[in-house]
């Protein structure tokens, strides 16, 4: 179980700076594939090729697949070539598919060469599709049935056929161009009467197109509860399947990328622990540049109003503040739009419903806040002071929020990764509107 | 598919209008459920109701299971008595139960005695496991299966008890105390010769606890590839099964939860659309108010240095550039590590390694930003002034990666979600540490 997986980890740990190889086999041998990835992924390159080296068998096929893609293509690095060749004539096309992407250009040439015929045509329609497409992540070995099949001759045909499938627990029905006339699960095939027409079984197909965008064609098979879908090509015959194991690992993927864009950097190709420092800063520096050079805008707001807090120094004191409340408010905005949008709830034709919510809710949310930042700052700076405060936290909560909410949509109508206007970048932005807001209403309120 | 999306919502808003019920129905009959889910989601309660009223029957069902937890319930308030009684029966015991947990106390417990007798039965376990363990999600109608039986028998029993089973595609083998021994899938007992022996054919069984964090648990049976997993009490005993696509979608409200959490608002517990304006001011204004309460500790930080910043004012101007960039390199570091507890790549007693990362890390991006603050300032206000946002950059770069990643590791190691720790708080804590730093920096190389 879960709970014991640090131990487990800790003492794989000690057992390999020990060399100690008998008591290695034995923790992984006692440890589930599960188990077995998460510690290889804890490990740096060496030892998780020692490591994988002595996996039992039975066990090296099925931790290599659940492996970060980033970390398969180094692991071959530290295996012998013969063992690479095996390994990579045993994965399933897709997963080949993906590592082909990861290895340099050269080695994935000799090893798609070096592919059993049959292999290599499963892998090739694979490689045809673009990179991000759904027919890159879909498997090309599955059992298509034909409907003038019976229910019996149906299943003799999947026990036939069925041995090197990926999935015969959804099977495409098809007519003679290959074109996806319905779905029928195999637990139809075993419950329904063996006489019956598999067209009188066999229910409406929900396919996927193979050039869809990968994360759109995932989350309709997760969100729709399908175990799979048929992929089809431009003239809808099928040329794969997409289970939802591999859906849902796609869709783990893009959230870790909207995770990771959101807070301004990139995604990490492989798992935190085994990413040297420097790979990290590479992650984070570009953004973070970025938003420093923007940043600047700050710096140039300020100088203009330098002569304003030259007359009143206590406004500076409130400019961390209201910054800060801004960048809050527009990434709440932000992050619940973006969301909205990875789920579909909303699209990019919605985005005058969406701005015209946030107004509403910044609004809100700015009458809240600026009652009480008045009180307070009245109290403790006098009314005027206090009018300030309040008009520019109202003035700004509504700013931010509209912004925050409006530009993932307007991300989105460009057909960029609305993530890109991450927290911090709406953050900064903020930061320069706030403090236009401020010292305009200060100028104005405080007669300077 | 997707693609349709908009006309088909835009249709139905406009068949909803003029209340063409007529051209509902063919809408709706020509869209699968997965879509008219999506156009569910954002009309409004009312509306909802009169197209739910109007799905085909067979439609029906599928389309409530798919429907947005927050928002079942709300629909039953729109239905008939003998409708929400039909649907109640019908539904499977893990979505009843969730349903339960929305309903007001009342309605549900009438419901749940207006059940028969074995949908009652199905239902009970569930209840019984805390909300938040993965018992509330199992499935209690599953069949297992007993060692002794030959592959052909295990056909038999499955075809005699699969119809009214959740899943069938993977199968318990018990013993007679019902404890898992092993698990077949549905494929080895079409595919393995009929006179085999279960106990041959079975594998290993990975199975969860039903007290187990839902999520862990979710997470365990989509990072392994499982079809399904046995949920197992505490003396070993299965009492459901967790299918992928359950778990999938429990991880898909974990990312949303975490996802509003680290823009510092909390969930939305129904599509984006449908939430009226104040329960999304709601969702937000006690973070943003905790936020800007917290954000007062920097209107004192600034109010001890105003004597520095009516000497030299042009240290105000560095102000909003100093907090965003510690806010931002503790949001980078927060939301890596916050996701790297989520995917199980750190836990907490990893606390020091990962401190020890982002210190590096934080140092390597703070001696870059230094040495360009440094010439920039240099450029325009002097060497000495160069210095301060230099060294003060190097500081706090360090010090914000090192918080931002360390403070997801306490919370989880204190139990709490680590996302608690949002981007805003950090930034917020971020700020007031950069002006003490900027401030103590300035007063020393400038001699104030």
């Amino acid at each position: 179980m879960d709970d014991d997986f640090p131990q487990f980890s800790a003492a794989l740990s000690d057992a390999l700076k020990d060399r100690d190889l008998a008591r290695i086999s034995e923790l992984l041998g006692d440890h589930d594939a599960g188990d077995i990835v998460r510690a290889l992924e804890r490990e740096d390159a060496a030892d998780r090729a020692v490591l994988y080296r002595l996996l039992r068998r039975e066990h090296a096929l099925e931790v290599f697949e659940l492996l970060e893609p980033g970390l398969r293509a180094e692991l071959f690095a530290g295996l012998r070539d013969e063992e690479v060749a095996r390994l990579f004539e045993q994965l399933d096309p897709d997963d080949r598919a993906q590592l082909v992407d990861e290895l340099p250009a050269g080695v994935a040439k000799d090893l798609m060469s070096g592919l059993s015929a049959s292999e290599r045509e499963l892998t090739a329609p694979i490689l045809g599709y673009p990179r991000g497409a759904i027919g890159r992540h879909m498997s090309t070995e599955f059992v298509r049935l034909q409907p003038q099949l019976t229910v019996g001759d149906a299943l003799t045909h999947v026990q036939l056929r069925g041995p090197g499938a990926e999935t015969v627990y959804m099977l495409p029905v098809t007519d003679p161009e290959r074109r996806v006339v319905g779905v029928v699960g195999l637990r139809e095939l075993v419950m329904e009467p063996g006489d019956l027409g598999l067209a009188e079984v066999m229910t409406e197909a929900q396919v996927v197109r193979a050039v869809d965008p990968a994360e759109q064609a995932a989350r309709r098979v997760v969100d729709g509860q399908l175990l799979a879908a048929p992929v089809v090509d431009s003239e809808d015959r099928v040329v794969g399947i997409l289970t939802i194991d591999d859906a849902a690992r796609i869709l783990e993927d893009a959230e870790d990328e909207d995770a990771a864009r959101q807070g301004a950097s990139e995604p990490l190709r492989r798992p935190y622990l085994t990413t040297p420092v420097f790979g990290i800063v590479r992650a984070r520096v570009v953004w973070l540049l970025v938003l420093a050079v923007s940043a600047l805008l700050t710096v140039q707001v300020l100088g203009i109003f330098e002569d304003a807090i030259e007359q009143v120094v206590t406004l500076a004191l409130f400019v961390p503040l209201l910054t800060g409340t801004a960048g809050n408010t527009g990434s709440q905005a932000a992050t619940t739009v973006t969301r909205a949008l990875a789920l579909g709830e909303v699209t990019s034709r919605d985005v005058l419903v969406v701005a015209w919510r946030e107004v509403r809710v910044g609004a809100t949310l700015g009458a809240l806040l600026g009652a009480l930042g008045f009180v307070l700052a009245t109290l403790a700076f006098g009314i005027d002071f206090g009018g300030v405060i309040g008009i520019t936290l109202v003035v700004v909560c509504t700013i931010a929020a509209t912004v925050g909410g409006a530009m993932p949509m307007l991300a989105r109508a460009v057909r960029a990764d609305p993530a890109v206007f991450s927290t911090p970048f709406i953050s900064t932005f903020c930061d320069a509107t706030s403090l236009v807001v401020y010292f305009v209403v200060a100028t104005w309120l405080l007669g300077l």
